[in-house]
């Protein structure tokens, strides 16, 4: 779990090298405890011919591409050590939202990849494949993403409105709670779902921004980079450009949890035993700056 | 196998009710015929809890959406004579170039549809899914389009040259020739790749475009609809809008074969039984006009 990572960006062919580059590199990181996941706790059939693999919230690539690259190498390991004959053919399943640029996507698959590819259109909220078709699920800087703002933050009754904002950095306590009550109902039906769709033996393989244990929803690492957003908002309604009731009903449908609250969400939903949940490093993050 | 059928046409959005209507009706017609050969020729395992059909060349819809759920229905149906206590989940991969607009595809799936869906990028005439892993193979009016036009009309010194035209209604014998060898290997291709990918006891639909038994290549129904654009580029050449090798270059990669042709083919590749190879009754196609 990363634990300073600014949201996920598109990375289509315009921004192929400038966007998710934070993303990217964290990800790298992150590869030698993907491959020591693989090799220690996936449980491979000798008779499978066949892997599956998925990548929810994959955006256009090339992220996702490496990431993929990197999960078939470290398969590849693992056939060798337990020695197959030959490798199982790998199938990798690309999802994101309906509205994701999979034409892109398509246009900039590797040609010389090693796997069958495929897109899978859809909210990773609800079920995305058959039952118990995948063997590895792998999520990267997604799972930050909730399926909705919380509604209360909307209605100018509840203690949870949150007037003049767009997230929850300095806002009352039960703005937060509202955030972090649906994350974790968003969480609840993302495990029942992969529950569902993980095959015996097989793996989920998580990254996503959070905080440290200790710390407050509203400490999350970012709201940083939304308050240049909520600031240029505010003297929009200053000017008279957009109405006040514009920014109130406007709320990111974003959440980083601690590591000890994911833990109690992962063992109250109980599907998935966790094998490793650890804090990658922090990495320096610039802030975005009026001149850029 | 229809016998009188135009191009297949692009139906996106903006064209959602005006093109592929006469694809859509001829496959309307088959329904009945498809329905008794999965009720017919599928061979069901009772251990299925999940069935994989594949639309290859299957366009942006909704000609598609329709095709799957008459699928579906079928065998349903199937399942329910062959008293299955639950349904199995269908998975359905939608299958065209990596061109295809699959963004569309996308965002017009039934929101009410009954499978998983998913889409898969790349030319029919090569692997696309790994081994074994599809239950039924369905390709309506797509296999009519050759991987390449033969590429000796291209060459000035080939008896097969096709000068003037760009395809070969009353053009010599060597350019249906030609045209009929690059079918018989795209077909061979096609088969082999299919013949990898379809589990066992599986079922392969094909509906396409032919011509009847006795005929030659160049008596192929496909001929009267690109006359016009042929007659419009012979034109430009006349005003030196274009230059003749600019259409002598231009060959579209389109056959339709006869009964006896494409059973040879299907015979002499041998990886397939033909369960049934039936000519629908022609249907009435307007010829595209000036006013049109």
């Amino acid at each position: 779990m990363g634990e300073s990572f600014p949201m996920t960006g598109g990375d289509g062919p315009s921004s192929y090298t400038k966007n998710s580059i934070q993303q990217r590199a964290s990800a790298a990181s992150a590869k030698s405890l993907l491959t020591s996941a693989i090799l220690g706790n996936l449980d491979i059939e000798r008779s499978s011919r066949m892997f599956a693999i998925a990548d929810l919230g994959c955006s256009t690539g090339p992220n996702t591409f490496i990431a993929m690259e990197n999960i078939i190498e470290a398969l590849t390991q693992k056939c060798k050590i337990e020695g197959y004959s030959s490798l199982p053919e790998f199938q990798v399943y690309f999802n994101d939202h309906v509205s994701n640029d999979f034409n892109t996507l398509f246009a900039y698959l590797p040609p010389d990849r090693k796997y069958f590819a495929s897109g899978v259109p859809g909210s990773f909220h609800g079920r995305l494949f058959p039952k118990a078709t995948l063997n590895i699920i792998y999520s990267a800087f997604s799972l930050q993403w909730l399926s909705k703002a919380p509604q209360e933050l909307g209605d100018v009754n509840s203690p949870a409105w949150n007037k003049g904002r767009i997230y929850y950095t300095d806002a009352p306590r039960e703005v937060g709670q509202a955030y972090s009550l649906q994350y974790a109902k968003d969480m609840d039906s993302f495990l029942a779902a992969r529950a569902e769709e993980l095959a015996p033996g097989g793996l989920m393989l998580i990254l996503m921004p959070g905080r440290p244990d200790g710390t407050l929803p509203s400490q999350n690492s970012l709201g940083p980079f939304l308050r240049p957003l909520e600031s240029c908002l505010a003297d929009m309604v200053d000017e008279e450009i957009i109405c006040d009731h514009e920014i109130d009903s406007l709320n990111m449908p974003l959440y980083s949890p601690s590591i000890e609250e994911l833990r109690k969400l992962i063992e109250k939903n109980g599907c998935f035993g966790i094998a490793r949940l650890e804090t990658l490093p922090p990495m320096s993050v610039p802030l975005p700056s009026a001149e850029e």
